[in-house]
């Protein structure tokens, strides 16, 4: 089963709600900078991404350094965003 | 305390014990790439990582996509690697 991929007009209609989020348009993906005070607040933050990555089955492209965290959403089955990483963006800015 | 970046004749007395560990140049680091069964399995060893870190107050830098992780190890402090380095990436092989 194929996933849509978002046209332009459902991408641009769902980003000013995702706050902090920006579009890379070269992956088609969302894109968030993350920063908290040490590492040990970064990896419990990351934690629950983990658990909503698997809830959702839709997991993440990301990396940490210390106490930052940068996060990329796109569904590779689409070839770019779609429903899920709207989906997924907006379960993680309600951690 | 700055804390001492290896010579080259230390670097290159290390590397042969560091199993799947590359040195990179342009970094002076080490990376070394992780490949497991699913996101889970992956998850699972990057918190066994993230216990080494805090324990050895040496904090990688490292990208996951689901199964796949990446860690790459330098220190800041010293402008490339140190023996901290070599001992985490030992640390980590030791899981």
């Amino acid at each position: 089963m194929a996933i849509p991929r978002l046209t332009d007009t459902e991408r641009a209609a769902a980003l000013p709600s995702l706050a902090g989020w920006t579009h890379e348009p070269a992956r088609d993906a969302l894109v968030k900078h993350f920063k908290f005070r040490d590492f040990s607040e970064a990896w419990g933050f990351m934690n629950r991404v983990a658990l909503l990555a698997e809830k959702h089955d839709h997991h993440p492209e990301w990396h940490n350094v210390y106490n930052r965290v940068e996060i990329l959403l796109t569904t590779h089955d689409a070839g770019g965003l779609s429903a899920r990483d709207i989906a997924m963006a907006r379960a993680i800015d309600a951690l």
